[in-house]
Protein backbone atom coordinates (compact mmCIF):
# COMPACT_ATOMS: atom_id res chain seq x y z
CA UNK A 1 0.00 0.00 0.00
CA UNK A 2 1.52 3.39 -1.31
CA UNK A 3 -0.01 6.59 -0.14
CA UNK A 4 0.17 8.38 -3.76
CA UNK A 5 -0.48 11.85 -2.20
CA UNK A 6 2.60 11.66 -0.92
CA UNK A 7 3.88 12.14 -4.40
CA UNK A 8 1.86 14.64 -5.72
CA UNK A 9 3.40 18.55 -5.26
CA UNK A 10 1.57 21.47 -4.50
CA UNK A 11 2.98 24.66 -7.10
CA UNK A 12 1.21 27.58 -5.81
CA UNK A 13 0.31 29.80 -8.85
CA UNK A 14 0.63 27.59 -11.86
CA UNK A 15 -0.48 28.21 -14.66
CA UNK A 16 -1.51 31.33 -12.83
CA UNK A 17 -2.20 33.65 -9.64
CA UNK A 18 -4.36 31.66 -7.24
CA UNK A 19 -4.21 28.48 -8.83
CA UNK A 20 -2.50 25.64 -6.71
CA UNK A 21 -1.49 23.10 -9.66
CA UNK A 22 -1.23 19.52 -8.54
CA UNK A 23 2.22 18.53 -9.95
CA UNK A 24 2.67 14.33 -10.88
CA UNK A 25 5.93 14.86 -11.16
CA UNK A 26 7.34 13.03 -8.39
CA UNK A 27 4.89 10.30 -8.80
CA UNK A 28 6.09 9.87 -12.54
CA UNK A 29 9.63 9.35 -11.44
CA UNK A 30 8.95 6.50 -8.58
CA UNK A 31 8.68 3.20 -10.28
CA UNK A 32 7.17 2.07 -7.37
CA UNK A 33 3.97 4.33 -6.60
CA UNK A 34 3.88 4.26 -10.88
CA UNK A 35 3.46 0.38 -10.24
CA UNK A 36 0.64 1.10 -7.45
CA UNK A 37 -1.14 3.42 -9.64
CA UNK A 38 -1.53 1.27 -12.40
CA UNK A 39 -2.14 -2.04 -10.57
CA UNK A 40 -5.20 0.51 -8.45
CA UNK A 41 -6.45 1.86 -11.42
CA UNK A 42 -7.01 -2.12 -12.95
CA UNK A 43 -8.34 -3.12 -10.04
CA UNK A 44 -10.73 -0.29 -10.44
CA UNK A 45 -11.94 -1.77 -13.70
CA UNK A 46 -13.11 -4.94 -11.68
CA UNK A 47 -12.40 -7.36 -14.43
CA UNK A 48 -14.05 -5.77 -17.24
CA UNK A 49 -12.89 -6.19 -20.86
CA UNK A 50 -11.64 -3.28 -22.65
CA UNK A 51 -10.66 -3.12 -26.47
CA UNK A 52 -9.16 0.61 -27.05
CA UNK A 53 -7.44 2.96 -24.16
CA UNK A 54 -8.14 6.45 -24.82
CA UNK A 55 -4.95 9.02 -23.52
CA UNK A 56 -6.11 12.63 -23.67
CA UNK A 57 -3.39 14.79 -24.53
CA UNK A 58 -0.56 15.54 -23.24
CA UNK A 59 -0.92 14.32 -19.88
CA UNK A 60 -3.03 11.81 -20.38
CA UNK A 61 -0.53 10.05 -22.65
CA UNK A 62 1.69 9.19 -19.41
CA UNK A 63 -0.51 6.31 -17.74
CA UNK A 64 -2.93 5.81 -20.94
CA UNK A 65 -0.03 3.34 -22.96
CA UNK A 66 0.60 2.04 -19.55
CA UNK A 67 -3.51 0.98 -19.34
CA UNK A 68 -3.17 -0.23 -22.34
CA UNK A 69 -0.30 -2.53 -22.03
CA UNK A 70 -1.88 -4.22 -18.78
CA UNK A 71 -5.08 -4.40 -20.76
CA UNK A 72 -3.87 -5.84 -23.93
CA UNK A 73 -5.92 -3.13 -25.62
CA UNK A 74 -5.08 -0.71 -27.85
CA UNK A 75 -3.94 2.72 -26.97
CA UNK A 76 -5.82 5.74 -28.35
CA UNK A 77 -4.76 9.05 -28.32
CA UNK A 78 -6.94 12.02 -28.51
CA UNK A 79 -5.01 15.10 -29.25
CA UNK A 80 -5.19 19.08 -30.23
CA UNK A 81 -6.53 20.32 -33.48
CA UNK A 82 -3.64 19.92 -36.71
CA UNK A 83 -1.69 17.18 -34.40
CA UNK A 84 -3.17 14.19 -35.97
CA UNK A 85 -2.30 13.25 -39.51
CA UNK A 86 -5.31 11.38 -40.85
CA UNK A 87 -8.74 11.71 -41.08
CA UNK A 88 -10.24 12.82 -37.89
CA UNK A 89 -13.60 14.14 -36.29
CA UNK A 90 -13.73 17.31 -33.82
CA UNK A 91 -15.26 17.91 -30.71
CA UNK A 92 -15.20 21.50 -29.11
CA UNK A 93 -15.67 22.20 -25.48
CA UNK A 94 -15.81 25.21 -23.48
CA UNK A 95 -13.04 26.91 -21.14
CA UNK A 96 -13.38 29.78 -18.98
CA UNK A 97 -12.48 31.84 -22.06
CA UNK A 98 -13.91 30.74 -25.26
CA UNK A 99 -13.50 27.27 -26.42
CA UNK A 100 -10.74 24.75 -27.65
CA UNK A 101 -11.42 21.64 -29.40
CA UNK A 102 -10.25 17.61 -29.79
CA UNK A 103 -9.39 15.36 -32.36
CA UNK A 104 -9.66 11.82 -33.04
CA UNK A 105 -8.79 9.63 -35.74
CA UNK A 106 -11.79 8.56 -37.67
CA UNK A 107 -10.69 4.67 -37.83
CA UNK A 108 -9.54 5.10 -34.15
CA UNK A 109 -12.54 2.66 -32.54
CA UNK A 110 -14.91 0.21 -34.38
CA UNK A 111 -18.62 -0.02 -33.03
CA UNK A 112 -19.26 -1.65 -30.26
CA UNK A 113 -15.49 -1.68 -28.79
CA UNK A 114 -15.59 -0.79 -25.23
CA UNK A 115 -13.68 1.86 -24.45
CA UNK A 116 -11.71 3.20 -21.04
CA UNK A 117 -11.35 7.16 -21.19
CA UNK A 118 -7.98 8.06 -19.19
CA UNK A 119 -6.79 11.64 -18.44
CA UNK A 120 -4.52 12.81 -15.93
CA UNK A 121 -7.05 15.28 -14.17
CA UNK A 122 -10.31 15.72 -13.83
CA UNK A 123 -11.26 19.22 -13.03
CA UNK A 124 -14.54 20.67 -14.66
CA UNK A 125 -14.63 17.49 -17.02
CA UNK A 126 -15.19 19.75 -20.19
CA UNK A 127 -12.14 18.15 -21.91
CA UNK A 128 -12.96 14.32 -20.64
CA UNK A 129 -16.65 14.76 -21.68
CA UNK A 130 -15.42 16.40 -25.36
CA UNK A 131 -13.40 13.06 -25.07
CA UNK A 132 -16.33 10.97 -24.50
CA UNK A 133 -18.54 12.52 -27.35
CA UNK A 134 -15.50 11.13 -30.11
CA UNK A 135 -15.55 7.92 -28.72
CA UNK A 136 -19.49 7.35 -28.89
CA UNK A 137 -19.55 9.69 -32.48
CA UNK A 138 -17.34 6.29 -33.91
CA UNK A 139 -20.01 3.88 -32.01
CA UNK A 140 -17.47 2.76 -29.40
CA UNK A 141 -19.01 1.92 -25.47
CA UNK A 142 -17.51 3.93 -22.94
CA UNK A 143 -16.84 1.12 -19.75
CA UNK A 144 -15.17 3.94 -17.58
CA UNK A 145 -12.80 7.48 -17.05
CA UNK A 146 -10.58 7.12 -15.05
CA UNK A 147 -8.22 9.71 -13.57
CA UNK A 148 -5.22 10.48 -11.79
CA UNK A 149 -6.11 13.35 -9.58
CA UNK A 150 -9.90 14.78 -9.20
CA UNK A 151 -10.23 18.07 -8.15
CA UNK A 152 -13.44 17.94 -6.45
CA UNK A 153 -14.83 21.64 -6.43
CA UNK A 154 -14.92 22.07 -10.11
CA UNK A 155 -17.63 19.47 -10.30
CA UNK A 156 -16.35 17.59 -13.34
CA UNK A 157 -18.00 14.69 -12.03
CA UNK A 158 -21.67 16.29 -13.00
CA UNK A 159 -20.46 16.70 -16.08
CA UNK A 160 -19.90 12.99 -16.78
CA UNK A 161 -22.79 11.42 -15.02
CA UNK A 162 -23.83 9.34 -17.61
CA UNK A 163 -20.38 7.09 -17.35
CA UNK A 164 -18.22 5.83 -14.88
CA UNK A 165 -16.16 7.73 -12.97
CA UNK A 166 -13.04 6.59 -10.92
CA UNK A 167 -10.24 8.67 -9.28
CA UNK A 168 -7.09 7.79 -7.47
CA UNK A 169 -6.64 11.07 -5.31
CA UNK A 170 -9.72 13.55 -4.47
CA UNK A 171 -8.98 17.09 -3.57
CA UNK B 1 8.88 -11.75 -34.84
CA UNK B 2 6.49 -8.67 -35.87
CA UNK B 3 7.23 -6.46 -39.10
CA UNK B 4 6.76 -3.27 -37.57
CA UNK B 5 6.58 -1.43 -40.60
CA UNK B 6 3.70 -2.91 -41.62
CA UNK B 7 2.12 -0.97 -38.44
CA UNK B 8 3.75 2.84 -40.17
CA UNK B 9 0.77 4.21 -42.16
CA UNK B 10 2.05 6.93 -44.77
CA UNK B 11 0.69 10.13 -44.73
CA UNK B 12 1.65 12.18 -48.25
CA UNK B 13 1.30 16.08 -47.60
CA UNK B 14 1.42 16.05 -43.82
CA UNK B 15 2.09 18.50 -41.75
CA UNK B 16 2.85 20.48 -45.26
CA UNK B 17 2.77 20.09 -49.01
CA UNK B 18 5.57 17.46 -49.97
CA UNK B 19 6.28 15.84 -46.80
CA UNK B 20 5.65 12.25 -46.38
CA UNK B 21 4.58 11.86 -42.67
CA UNK B 22 5.15 8.66 -41.23
CA UNK B 23 1.70 8.13 -38.66
CA UNK B 24 2.48 5.33 -36.12
CA UNK B 25 -1.17 5.09 -35.04
CA UNK B 26 -1.92 2.02 -36.54
CA UNK B 27 1.55 0.55 -33.98
CA UNK B 28 -0.62 2.04 -31.11
CA UNK B 29 -3.53 0.52 -31.88
CA UNK B 30 -2.22 -2.97 -31.67
CA UNK B 31 -1.10 -4.51 -28.27
CA UNK B 32 1.26 -7.00 -30.10
CA UNK B 33 3.02 -4.57 -32.19
CA UNK B 34 3.45 -2.32 -29.01
CA UNK B 35 5.27 -5.35 -26.88
CA UNK B 36 7.23 -6.24 -29.85
CA UNK B 37 8.46 -2.99 -30.23
CA UNK B 38 9.20 -2.39 -26.35
CA UNK B 39 10.94 -5.74 -26.23
CA UNK B 40 13.25 -4.65 -29.10
CA UNK B 41 13.93 -1.81 -27.68
CA UNK B 42 14.72 -3.28 -23.99
CA UNK B 43 17.10 -5.76 -25.76
CA UNK B 44 18.88 -3.42 -27.77
CA UNK B 45 19.80 -1.35 -24.58
CA UNK B 46 21.59 -4.96 -23.65
CA UNK B 47 21.61 -5.12 -19.97
CA UNK B 48 22.55 -1.53 -19.13
CA UNK B 49 20.68 -0.12 -16.38
CA UNK B 50 19.13 3.06 -16.50
CA UNK B 51 17.74 5.14 -13.86
CA UNK B 52 15.64 7.59 -15.63
CA UNK B 53 13.78 7.23 -19.55
CA UNK B 54 13.15 10.44 -21.19
CA UNK B 55 10.06 10.94 -23.07
CA UNK B 56 10.39 14.19 -25.36
CA UNK B 57 6.80 15.90 -25.79
CA UNK B 58 4.36 14.58 -27.02
CA UNK B 59 4.37 11.48 -29.24
CA UNK B 60 8.15 10.33 -27.05
CA UNK B 61 5.74 10.10 -24.16
CA UNK B 62 4.00 6.52 -25.66
CA UNK B 63 6.53 4.56 -25.24
CA UNK B 64 8.69 6.22 -22.62
CA UNK B 65 6.51 5.32 -20.05
CA UNK B 66 6.07 1.69 -21.11
CA UNK B 67 10.39 1.67 -21.10
CA UNK B 68 10.24 3.31 -17.85
CA UNK B 69 8.41 0.54 -16.63
CA UNK B 70 9.98 -2.35 -17.95
CA UNK B 71 13.89 -0.93 -16.86
CA UNK B 72 12.01 -0.33 -13.57
CA UNK B 73 13.20 3.52 -14.07
CA UNK B 74 11.74 7.03 -13.41
CA UNK B 75 9.84 8.45 -16.47
CA UNK B 76 10.83 12.71 -16.76
CA UNK B 77 8.88 14.28 -19.69
CA UNK B 78 10.78 16.92 -21.29
CA UNK B 79 8.11 19.64 -22.56
CA UNK B 80 7.92 22.77 -24.72
CA UNK B 81 7.91 25.76 -22.83
CA UNK B 82 5.47 26.82 -19.96
CA UNK B 83 4.07 23.28 -19.44
CA UNK B 84 6.48 21.96 -16.63
CA UNK B 85 4.87 23.65 -13.35
CA UNK B 86 8.13 23.42 -11.16
CA UNK B 87 11.91 25.20 -11.71
CA UNK B 88 13.38 24.66 -15.41
CA UNK B 89 16.55 24.68 -17.18
CA UNK B 90 15.93 25.52 -21.28
CA UNK B 91 17.88 24.66 -23.97
CA UNK B 92 16.60 26.43 -27.30
CA UNK B 93 17.11 24.31 -31.39
CA UNK B 94 17.02 25.38 -34.42
CA UNK B 95 13.50 24.70 -36.70
CA UNK B 96 13.82 24.90 -40.43
CA UNK B 97 12.47 28.59 -39.60
CA UNK B 98 13.23 30.18 -36.53
CA UNK B 99 13.86 29.13 -32.73
CA UNK B 100 11.77 26.93 -30.03
CA UNK B 101 13.03 25.47 -27.13
CA UNK B 102 12.45 22.73 -24.97
CA UNK B 103 12.49 22.53 -20.75
CA UNK B 104 13.25 20.01 -18.14
CA UNK B 105 12.61 20.24 -14.49
CA UNK B 106 15.55 20.79 -12.54
CA UNK B 107 15.16 18.10 -10.19
CA UNK B 108 14.74 15.62 -13.01
CA UNK B 109 17.35 13.96 -12.83
CA UNK B 110 20.71 13.82 -9.77
CA UNK B 111 24.29 13.94 -10.82
CA UNK B 112 25.64 10.95 -12.33
CA UNK B 113 22.29 9.06 -12.93
CA UNK B 114 22.55 6.79 -15.82
CA UNK B 115 19.41 8.07 -18.55
CA UNK B 116 17.87 6.94 -21.68
CA UNK B 117 16.25 9.40 -23.89
CA UNK B 118 13.54 8.53 -26.24
CA UNK B 119 11.05 9.94 -28.70
CA UNK B 120 9.11 8.71 -31.56
CA UNK B 121 11.05 10.02 -35.05
CA UNK B 122 14.91 10.73 -35.16
CA UNK B 123 14.37 13.61 -38.26
CA UNK B 124 17.00 16.08 -37.91
CA UNK B 125 17.72 15.43 -34.30
CA UNK B 126 17.52 18.83 -33.38
CA UNK B 127 15.10 18.39 -30.87
CA UNK B 128 16.97 15.29 -29.48
CA UNK B 129 20.31 16.86 -29.02
CA UNK B 130 18.22 19.86 -27.01
CA UNK B 131 16.93 17.44 -25.04
CA UNK B 132 20.37 15.63 -24.51
CA UNK B 133 22.15 18.83 -23.41
CA UNK B 134 19.55 19.76 -20.79
CA UNK B 135 20.09 15.74 -19.59
CA UNK B 136 23.44 16.67 -18.94
CA UNK B 137 23.40 20.12 -17.56
CA UNK B 138 21.94 18.29 -14.54
CA UNK B 139 24.93 15.49 -14.31
CA UNK B 140 22.97 12.96 -16.35
CA UNK B 141 25.00 10.24 -17.99
CA UNK B 142 23.39 9.53 -21.52
CA UNK B 143 23.56 5.32 -22.21
CA UNK B 144 21.56 5.86 -25.49
CA UNK B 145 19.25 7.85 -27.67
CA UNK B 146 16.48 5.64 -28.83
CA UNK B 147 13.47 5.89 -31.71
CA UNK B 148 10.84 3.81 -32.97
CA UNK B 149 11.52 5.39 -36.63
CA UNK B 150 14.65 7.30 -38.07
CA UNK B 151 14.71 9.18 -41.05
CA UNK B 152 17.83 8.65 -42.25
CA UNK B 153 18.48 11.23 -45.20
CA UNK B 154 17.95 13.89 -42.73
CA UNK B 155 21.03 12.78 -40.76
CA UNK B 156 19.73 12.90 -37.48
CA UNK B 157 22.45 10.42 -36.55
CA UNK B 158 25.40 12.48 -37.32
CA UNK B 159 23.84 15.44 -34.76
CA UNK B 160 23.88 13.22 -32.27
CA UNK B 161 27.23 11.54 -32.68
CA UNK B 162 28.45 11.78 -28.97
CA UNK B 163 26.00 9.22 -28.05
CA UNK B 164 25.02 5.76 -28.78
CA UNK B 165 21.57 5.50 -31.30
CA UNK B 166 19.06 3.26 -31.95
CA UNK B 167 16.41 2.81 -34.12
CA UNK B 168 13.69 0.37 -34.54
CA UNK B 169 12.89 1.27 -37.98
CA UNK B 170 14.44 3.28 -41.22
CA UNK B 171 13.32 4.94 -43.94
Amino acid sequence: MINLDQYIRDIPDFPKKGVVYKDISPMLQSPEAMRFAVKTFIENLKGEKIDKVIGVESRGFFFATLLAEKLNAGFIPIRKPGKLPYKTHTEAYELEYGTDSLEIHQDAIEKGEKVLVHDDVLATGGTALAACNLVEKLGGEIIQCNFLVEIGFLKGRDKLKNYQVESLLKY
